[in-house]
């Protein structure tokens, strides 16, 4: 049993207000019940969740379990993305099965995108990313769906939606009655898409969790709500959830799909992934005296978060890494060349997978 | 080229309002224009329309159009009903496509009823009995589906959506904040039922013609309203619709599904048919004498109503029928007699025709 990780406990200090806010769950507290937990866990980037105990119990008894994740077909894909997949890379080294919506629906409704845009921008740079991370999409226990596409899903939305009103959606994303109905309708397809593992066609009522970025949390009550509601008819159970920060933006800001000096695309050629490191905000301090005095602000580093999200496995180096950063004995540029390193060599390896990938993904959807 | 039957104008006397109110053009006004029109739009039945005159056009250059009809599978096909599959038959006769989807979405929303329920109810009540009728399911260019099973009419439903918002469906339906997201979605299935003719699948953009009462006009509305919205992005132009009035009940009101003393089921047995048509209400006077002297009021005649939605094909026997009632000489017994005799033929052999359209409708939904 793995005990929460101490160096990495601060991070999620200013998520501790949100934990309180929305009542959900400390992950920290249920991470000794973790045989193998994944990193992001004890690194403290998961901080919150609802019943993942649930989910905890059902992976160590075998038992099955789906999860849930969504991907929205729009922009590209970058860095800060692929910790979703981490994360269900582990579930699916736990037995899970994986149900991945592309919300083509959504992206009709908020962006105005064509359906074959979509299965484009989806193919292109959701599914063969997926892949080319390590995620086997080939399984049997593997749903990869547009949600165009899928008549199930569109009858499971039909069958939330009688189950709440224009009330229950206004006070939850504040909807008005200039609000167009897609948009009414784009969470009950998002409940739908959670629900979905739960149907018949997938074997019925089970266990189901999402994770997702604190803002996604409305999305979880309403369905679990609605979930309640269809326990008589359909036998469904409210679904766990679990809630992770997001990587920092290279400027500091939020890493964003649209704004490309804010993040390393995974279409991006490696020299400009580089580059991008290289430019990147840390911690460090205004001049070299200072550092060395004060040590870096290591919790406002973006190239620490590159390491700790991404490419340091083992614990213990990157404890000395920010331990070195605290007392100023390592200096940014050290820091930097190193990320760049690796980033070097995970875009070549990506890049080179991304061909078969590209050939697998066409095959899915 | 037909004139109006005149006999039959009366009939639509109380229409005159409606249609003065609802802004809909007259049938009478372009019945001239039509070839060979259907029997129920010279004698009034069929009394309205919105650009049925482009149907026209179209039938007489022998240009695609298509026809859409939907059922709501609850309840009991009754002989009010065969009124709309003899429009279908005409229609098909004139080389229209027949699109006819099954509501199962809005049974479930409206009456919650399930998806297999429904299905059950609309091979048995509807799909056997439109085919024990004459209606010819099986060509290519028809279309009967299960709402629940159509993606296409699932996402030209979401499509919809996104042309409308709560306040016009507030204005149009009366939905109030408690109204569940079903029933404020099932008006949206109605508008994709009727716009699917027009998808690519269908063969794109056509004039559609919907033959409704007019307490669906709402839907028209609504429909012609989103197709504008639509024509941009998906070409399509507004259909065309055709008010019919109803058969009256047995006992002189409304004629219903669940009501057996109002309604002649097609599944009834036949005694029990002539039975109905013996007790039903006639526009005979209290007493002979007075029948004599004032005639019968044959438009409030249930019977006689019988003769002309259904029994009596001759345009000049009809008109006999009615002119002999109006000066009493026709006594309300003879014609119950005569209405029983047609009624007893009409049902034993549509009872035979049942058993292979039974067998016929299995294969198609």
């Amino acid at each position: 049993m793995a005990d929460l990780i101490n160096p990495w406990a601060s991070f999620s200090l200013d998520y501790d207000k949100l934990v309180n806010k929305f009542g959900i769950d400390k992950i920290s507290d249920i991470i000794g019940d973790i045989e193998n937990p994944q990193k992001l866990m004890k690194r403290g980037v998961i901080f919150g969740h609802r019943e993942f105990d649930e989910i905890v119990k059902l992976i160590n008894q075998n038992k099955d379990f789906a999860v849930v994740s969504g991907m929205m077909p729009s922009g590209q894909m970058h860095i800060g993305h692929k910790m979703v997949v981490d994360q269900l890379k582990w579930y699916q080294s736990q037995g899970a099965m994986l149900s991945l919506p592309i919300a083509d629906l959504e992206a009709y409704a908020a962006r105005n995108m064509s359906f074959e845009k979509g299965r484009e921008i989806a193919l292109k740079e959701y599914l063969t990313n997926w892949i080319a991370l390590g995620l086997d999409l080939e399984r049997d226990n593997v749903n990869v769906y547009l949600q165009s596409q899928n008549s199930l899903l569109h009858n499971l939305a039909f069958k939330s939606s009688s189950k709440t009103n224009f009330s229950q959606l206004k006070s939850i994303y504040g909807f008005e009655h200039s609000t167009n109905i897609a948009h009414l309708q784009s969470p009950l397809f998002q409940v739908a898409d959670i629900l979905l593992p739960q149907s018949e066609e997938f074997g019925g009522p089970k266990k189901v969790v999402v994770p997702v970025g604190i803002d996604q949390d409305p999305h979880i009550r309403l369905t679990r709500d609605i979930a309640h509601r269809l326990h008589e008819s359909e036998g469904f159970i409210p679904p766990a959830s679990t809630y992770h920060r997001f990587l920092t933006g290279l400027t500091g800001d939020k890493m964003s799909s649209s704004k490309p000096s804010t993040a390393i695309y995974l279409n991006d050629d490696t020299k400009s992934a580089i580059k991008k490191v290289k430019s990147a905000k840390t911690g460090g301090r205004e001049t070299l005296k200072e550092q060395e005095e004060l040590g870096g602000e290591v919790d406002k580093c973006v190239i620490y978060e590159m390491l700790l999200y991404h490419f340091i496995e083992d614990d213990s180096e990157l404890e000395k890494i920010r331990h070195d950063c605290l007392n100023g004995t390592l200096r940014c540029g050290e820091c930097k060349m190193r990320t760049a390193e690796f980033m070097e060599e995970f875009m070549d390896d990506l890049h080179e997978k991304q061909v078969e990938a590209a050939e697998i993904a066409k095959t899915l959807i």
